[in-house]
């Protein structure tokens, strides 16, 4: 059977498996990424980890996709901005890759390659159309329109963590603000917490014993999790703006599945129902009883399942 | 040559028109549309408009596209809720119209009718992703995504005047607060005013002689063409809030192009710096270079002109 190997690159972790048209994942190896983040640096580290694991198999390997956190120039194959890799702009990155690896590349934005996973293999299956989020440090996102990734006009298309919630908001580092991974994200955190009361503030960080900026959601749901009202508060308002952010995409896309997934997940129950009452607060009636808001399913997997995947459909494998 | 006709169906008026392959509209009329607002009465009003436009064309007329304002159930040919028509919800338009008028009919959004024009034969020829916005009472909107309409999941798509701008913002009659069509269309600028300093308010209503809700968009750039300061900026407020709503597209679907029609573009100067300005305050600086936004070309012509290629284009005539 035709397989392909799908490689999630993050900031910290380098992630390779092999797939088969089934989805099943036959081989995967995580690795980190070092701390060489030149292009040049990364393509080796890449080359490396893609020759341990061919290693592994013994069938044909025909394609690589690969994810990369950052704004992909899908149809040339660059990098145009990546927060973790600042050197990479410009380079291409995608025939670099090919070259030094001997196998035709797909090169393709992270969160887009784990829309594809989650739709082909997990949470969305069978949906015609659906948007995923990642939340971690930031928002990522990937459209799945008439069953397919849509990527706009160069490969930017699903910057959700971008929709601005508060015009005159925080200071964003796409250069914009108020966006909504500046509240609805790991980051979000200590702004959710400058807007408490002093007094809220001060008891909060006290009982965790930590400054503002050392905020985490993991620290504030270990708290919430013993009932302390101001970390369920913070939680809540998390889940609204999240909710705020679902609404827009319900009304400008017209489409009823949110799959969400990333770390933060692990708090689901903090966050699902302030999110869900937030984003049918700010849809029409109609909307409520078909708007689909649920986990990701595949985990860690929907990165290197999705961008294998991709490989094979773009090659046509 | 293959012709079908195009509807545009609105509050105030019923505009008919007959459009060959080419884009041509070889004859067209409007008329009131009438006070009779149920199914049934509307349904007459078309029927006679269709009766009398065929008769001035001798060539064969081969089905009948038709737009109307509010959420449509594409798929269903169903009106699911018209602020105008109230009394349309569960109503199968579609196929009561082609009955009475004996001949296909395909049914959508009036938005999408019209962005479909602008797109085919107006200001978003050749793009191969546009979105469409409709500044007037409220904003509507279409997306022309890979070359076609949109649609959603069931034909909402495009519902940008809902894009949440300020979460805690004045109420919609979506259901939902602080939707982009409270502040960037015509209603928006009681709402606009209601922002300045209690003096300058004073001073705007007492110069226009009139009340906070009667303030409209050609008031107010009546006095900003004089140089009034705070009606300019009024108009400054307007476009800003529109760029935001447009930077959110940008970044959810990484489309550049956006057509902006309606009435209220007569007054382009007064308020597209601004929109510019905050568009690009609120993204990535690479798509500073990229970014159209443009007046659209068609005026009342494009909505019979969508609808009637919708019609080609949807029966493949």
């Amino acid at each position: 059977m035709s397989c392909a190997i799908g490689i999630d690159l993050g900031g910290t972790n380098l992630r390779v498996g092999i797939l088969d048209r089934s989805g099943h994942i036959l081989a995967k190896n995580m690795a980190p990424t070092g701390s060489d983040r030149s292009a040049n640096g990364v393509i080796t580290r890449i080359a490396e980890e893609v020759g341990q694991i061919r290693k592994t198999h013994h069938g044909q390997i025909l394609a690589v996709g690969c994810g990369i956190p950052g704004i992909v120039a899908f149809d040339k194959g660059m990098v145009i901005s990546s927060p973790h890799f600042p050197e990479w702009s410009g380079v291409p990155m995608r025939d670099e890759i090919s070259r030094r690896i001997g196998m035709p590349v797909v090169l393709d934005n992270d969160a887009n390659m784990y829309a594809l996973g989650e739709h082909r293999f997990g949470a969305g299956r069978g949906c015609k159309n659906m948007v995923l989020l990642t939340l971690g440090t930031g928002i990522g996102g990937g459209l799945v329109l008439g069953g397919d990734i849509f990527h706009g006009d160069e490969g930017f298309a699903g910057e959700v963590g971008h929709i601005v919630v508060e015009p005159e908001g925080i200071r964003c580092n796409c250069g914009g603000r108020g966006c909504l991974e500046k509240y609805a994200a790991s980051e979000g955190f200590a702004n959710l917490a400058e807007k408490l009361s002093s007094k809220d503030k001060t008891s909060l960080l006290s009982r965790l014993g930590c400054d503002l900026s050392d905020l985490t959601p993991t620290l504030v749901a270990k708290l919430a999790e013993d009932h302390d009202e101001i970390a369920l508060k913070l939680w809540a308002g998390f889940g609204r703006y999240l909710g705020v952010g679902i609404a827009t995409l319900v009304n400008v896309l017209g489409i009823y599945t949110f799959i969400i997934g990333g770390g933060i997940t692990a708090s689901w129950d903090l966050f699902a129902d302030p999110l869900r009452k937030e984003a049918l607060g700010h849809t029409y009636k109609y909307h409520a009883s078909h708007l689909i808001i649920k986990r990701a399913k595949l985990g860690d997997d929907a990165g290197i399942a999705g961008a294998g995947s991709r490989a094979l459909e773009y090659f046509q494998l």
